[in-house]
């Protein structure tokens, strides 16, 4: 625990990861900023989510930010993002191809802006809930990437460069299973049942079951042995 | 030269700077996408000088991301977004301290957006004008940064992760002093009096010719030998 408390950014998606990773970092004793964006995902129950979490989870506050990058190509075309069959019942373990899911340069575009953030609070610390073990395969989810992130934020910002601090990074599920990341949450209290995970929803918010998101939540709790408390078709 | 044309994407301020390295870039065979960000400065002046220039320069395309953070500590105070006094007539080299026009991670933001462009687009060359020179003293200037975010940015893509490409960032104005940036670009047929430099113009556009960023300017023409087509008070 620190003492007294750091302010951390964390960046909070409204699914299972991002969700443990904010209790990590409360439980770390940081008090968070928890940080999310809308950027066109095709639904809104991310979002309905994330404030879910961060309130469940005793953020110190929770902001939105709007990113609307249409005129740049708009986070290119993404089964996330635009009409396209978001892959079900993909075989195999998922890694090591990019699926259509993937959106250019996501993870590096919410760091930045959270750079930023984490600079005009005065934080040192951003934590983000990516995973390289049970991941869909997306290049920005891999230890070498966040390394790289965190160099570079200590070379960008006047608050590193004029020694006040030293970013960190922080990706406590980096070398975890899926199952892990359950059994962590759940020793720490969350709420599994106010996440969202899923990338294509019924019209009630309702999951797919089958999506990548899916299979992997689905696989986690049945490898931790505990029943995922959403409602799958 | 390069044949055929290869994509990319240019960071236009608008600005003397970026105005010159967009001219480099098409110099050198690119075919342009003139990128600007809308973010709040306080003054659209920048913003319409960036159209000029880009159209002048005969850029592929140009394209405005606006871009607000205010949910995020919105750049922080910044004397470029906020009702700040921008510093004038400072004196001295005007390096080795951090000025009240800093913005928190401002070109990290940039660059990380320029690159999710990138990636839709296909092109895996980024230009901008950012000089360690004659510069005002933010370390998003320099070119550790441009290093370290490169190395990142190589890491963070699908598209450089599945060998379709090594992303560059190339900031052609690192080492030039603004003397020889006005020469190179005059040599380029840059017409400067399309650019805006100011950070505080008056009502109808016109350059204060005292902040960090007109004085600059000004000693870079006198040096170069040659007027400044813009007229100051």
């Amino acid at each position: 625990m620190i003492d007294p408390p750091t302010d951390a950014v964390v960046l909070l998606s409204g699914g299972l990861d991002s969700a443990t990773t904010l209790a990590i970092a409360t439980a770390e004793g940081y008090r968070c900023h928890a940080l999310s964006f809308d950027y066109g995902q095709r639904h809104r129950f991310e979002l309905d989510a994330a404030a879910r979490v961060a309130r469940s989870l005793g953020a110190a506050d929770h902001r939105v930010v709007t990113l609307d990058l249409s005129a740049a190509g708009g986070f290119g075309r993404s089964a996330l993002t635009d009409a396209i069959d978001v892959p079900k019942d993909r075989g195999g373990d998922l890694a090591g191809e990019i699926p259509s899911t993937y959106v250019p340069a996501r993870n590096t575009i919410f760091l930045a802006i959270a750079l930023g953030y984490a600079e005009v609070l005065g934080a040192f610390d951003l934590f983000l809930g990516v995973n390289a073990v049970d991941y869909s395969g997306y290049p920005d989810c891999r230890g070498e990437f966040i390394a790289a992130f965190e160099a570079m934020a200590n070379l960008a910002t006047a608050a590193a460069v004029t020694g006040r601090g030293r970013y960190r990074i922080h990706a406590p599920l980096l070398t975890l299973s899926k199952a892990a990341i359950i059994r962590r949450g759940l020793d720490l209290g969350v709420d599994y049942g106010l996440t969202h995970s899923c990338y294509d929803p019924d019209p009630s918010g309702r999951p797919c079951g089958r999506c990548d998101s899916c299979r992997l939540r689905r696989a986690g709790f049945h490898a931790a042995g505990t029943a995922d408390p959403l409602a799958y078709p």
